[in-house]
């Protein structure tokens, strides 16, 4: 039985924590929180212990690391999995700083310990069953991919403001999907945005509505576009075109009846959020990570997907604020 | 050039004629209707002539008849394009009464002419397409066939009064489907009906809500449903399944818009009644009609085949109004 | 914390006890099963204790029973429950035997126990979707229902010697949910049949292909028909249609992904069988189950349903059987 | 009646002279082709006579023109009709050359002529309902555009040397649906392309895979993609997405017959190709044209609309041979 540790009791790590539980051969055995309430709650509730996160850092008990917490403590709290050469399990995104991302990206590989960054999107069964056709050569050589990605409604200006901006905070999971189903790294970007859904975004510096093109050195192109609000819900669409044909993963929908009316054909919408539409990915993701801890493999993402998404990321705002594509 | 003669220059005439401008080798040349304006109005616009019914079947010039005036003509007009032998598209019904019917068929077969019965649906592209790949083994055996027709709004009770009721008047065109797509007589027939849509329908002693089940030699079952109101339009729909498969033809839509928002993803109604829906069937059904007299062929559908569908009405009539099936 | 005894540690009592897993404030506590290395292994992965059958009914630790046995012993099995006076959950049906049935269910009437029967599809959330929007008034007052349910594959004809026939085994499901839908009893049953699928299933005396039309006082038409095979996986929709307009409750896909190629636009085949399909309908009927002991009332499904859908069943092969229909 | 005359007898030209043909108030009086068999053959279907280009602009029994003679002959044959200032239809493009296509339509501006162009899409029903549920403020502010323009098979690569190029030849129709459907002129434009359907085409010195991102003054986003090749038919596709939602003009399909089978669910391909796919929209393009000429209005689409296709044309030239985007 692998025990983990969950650094974070907040609502991801909760997800995380309920994955673990269907997943044979591990547990969550400790819960580090900074909040003792939050932490007790759910150590409780998992039949765990909770500790400070010294003492999680030196247990002898502990297999794995899950690190669920607020995005600034994800690069230190990796570089101390890597100090003890545990595994570990990390919500995206590293840093948001290139830099301090590279330097603990570069601390976990020479500790050689394995490490999965939480791109939960690889593991939706949709977008698997995506890549898995593409890879089968269904439509042949990828010549165009569209990426459709709206949330149903934008965060608080709070948030924005500890983002990291649209493209480190939303698009960093589009940027892992091309780059996951391009199989080849993009070579130029190009991204224009804009503020079209609430001004007080625009006013934090950030963007709320945007669009990016990467090229690539077979030809390939890639188009990912994002909204901050989708009044019918969380779209997440993938297109794939090629020679030998399209492949679309659509929504997943709140149910399937659909009633006709004096109004037209109506169906239900897709599914509100991320944890609605990605609650069996997330299921998924840890399942992948215990597989990697028994099997002593490399898991599906890497902190250099991390790394990689993130430098799209950078290129995209250099574009932006320069107008002009990036050679990357 | 085919010369033909228009008998019933209203709705469904001119439907008729408008299909007949589109076939090569073919034109109205003649029209024929009670009403001299009606004629006059419809003949200016095809450049043809107004003739009387008995200048009709007087004329040399005219090479075959298409029969469009009210059901209680299309037996007697049926007979004298017999005594003339000339060839004849007809309108559905040839008759309410049966033996008038049978009478009427027998003196068609005997003339040995060309006579075609307006059964449009089976030229609907997608129903074509159904039988086609039927046809083609995609599914194999047929097993069970569902056949859904349900009008957009009931007609008034006057027409309920002289329509030969549901049986005769409306599911005749679902039993001419059954016929064609079983591809074996039914041997036994089930019905029942109810009012639900109109009471004024109950009240002139007919149904405007039904069901009927039929079996056939081979095991094979078909289940028709009818209604005389459906406030999302036409709503004509066949579902085929076998050991293969299953085959669905969909209703065709007003449009392919769909649009999504926070009600849900709402696409059109199917196209609002037959005039739209059987468009084209209308204008592929007479050009059949055209190349069966230009190759001097049996055209698809026959008078038997009315007179087929016509006793699978009476016998639903007898079955309603008995509660008991009825061997066939 | 509610104790509950799992009676049955085959397919459908694994399935059930996963489900009790999910559901705060019961777990399973016993398991009993004639084969003990069964029981032995589902009691380990749950953390519960072997019982004999007589332990079981005798234990003081045991507040509430589910049957997943086999069923010959539900309805002996639920006299016990009933002569102990505590609840249960029981899988359908009752009895294939409608005598011992409505004896066994005037046993646990007059202990006045909690029983909910297995009618898992009324917990599916595509069918209690469409379920609400009837109810809610969506399409107004129901006019025809459409039941579809077949099989991907029939089972092997052992199977079918026990299994009461198609109308007791597969359509009994059917007939709940029509009753469910229609609320309101049928008054009048018309039943055919063939065997279609496979011989052997008919020299064992049963049939593999039917349809039922069944009759309301207000007018209502429900059509079921069911085959116990259909190559593109488990086909369970729905169609209700009113004045109101028509809700469809269709199959959940095995993915969202639609390939487009030379060969047509290419989706998904329907989830393939019933644990796959009902799956999460299996979770929410029995937390609804724990919801009904919790707050002690009545559960959604009860043995006066098994009842009555088993008088339907029954009635249904007397009308196969005599080629008439039979009054309820 | 408009005595009109057909300029082109070839497959574009036979199209506009099927639509006249059904356009009341309207016919095909005369017809010009540089090959003396083609315009007498259609002249004789039509009814109509054969003249030379000379006889055709001195004739006194011509209302108006149709243009649908080779792309380089379109803005000398324009210039005629100015000069005669008689009306008149021209298939898209004006010219390949900006300059020429200016002052082109500088002299039919003086004129005051009538001058309708041929982009046919705006005609389509269903790109037509988006922008009529666009304008009525079905999805509000218009946020995000993306088109997908895919032909079933690339021309041959005569063809593509005298086509002026991709974005001139085939996504001039997509700028002129940005412009109809944003409303505002595009302000920046950023364009990338590559060869990947046929590198005889990229040895021409084109491209058949592009991409072309507008960017507007209100923030609105366009994407357009095109490839000329889908070997699953020619793909069609609007998406249009604000605050309200988002609408999705899809394919028309082929039929509405879909199959369930072992490899899935099979529906139909999209229309082949532009003459089936936009066989509505040639119809009712040349209905509004005689609308216009009849009311003495502006028609829907003009020579200014043609012009300003082709700056956006050359621009995205520009920005693929310069890697920058392009300031309009």
């Amino acid at each position: 039985m692998l025990n983990i540790c969950l650094i974070g009791a907040g609502r991801i790590g909760k997800v995380h924590a309920m994955a673990i539980e269907s997943v044979p051969g591990a547990r969550i055995s400790h819960v580090v929180d900074p909040y003792p309430e939050g932490a007790a709650a759910l150590a409780a509730q998992l039949n765990a212990n909770v500790l400070s996160e010294e003492e999680a850092f030196a247990s002898a008990d502990i297999d794995a690391y899950i690190i669920a917490s607020s995005t600034d403590t994800h690069s230190p709290l990796l570089s101390r999995c890597a100090a003890v050469e545990k595994p570990v399990f990390c919500e995206k995104p590293i840093d948001l700083d290139y830099d301090r991302a590279a330097a603990c990206v570069q601390a976990v590989n020479e500790a050689e310990i394995t490490c999965m960054l939480g791109f939960n999107r690889r593991f939706d069964p949709g977008f698997a069953q995506l890549k898995e056709q593409l890879q089968s050569g269904a439509i042949g050589k990828l010549e165009t991919l569209i990426i459709t990605s709206r949330d149903p409604e934008p965060p608080p200006v709070e948030y924005i403001n500890v983002s990291g901006g649209l493209f480190r905070d939303m698009m960093i999971h589009d940027f892992d999907m091309a780059r996951w189903l391009l199989d080849e790294e993009p070579t130029r970007i190009y991204a224009t945005g804009s503020v079209m859904v609430d001004p007080a975004i625009g006013e934090a510096g950030d963007i709320d509505t945007a669009s990016v093109t990467l090229s690539t050195a077979s030809g390939a192109i890639a188009i990912i576009t994002n909204s901050r609000r989708a009044n019918y819900g969380y779209d997440q669409r993938i297109e794939a075109f090629g020679a030998g044909g399209m492949l679309q993963a659509n929504n997943n929908l709140e149910n399937n009846v659909v009633r006709s009316g004096a109004e037209g054909i109506i169906g239900a919408k897709p599914q509100f959020f991320f944890l609605e539409r990605y609650a069996d990915a997330y299921r998924i993701e840890l399942t992948r990570f215990v597989e990697a801890l028994q099997g002593n493999t490399t898991p599906p993402t890497t902190a250099d997907d991390g790394l990689k998404a993130l430098a799209l990321a950078d290129a995209a705002k250099r574009s932006l604020d320069s107008g002009m594509p990036v050679d990357l």
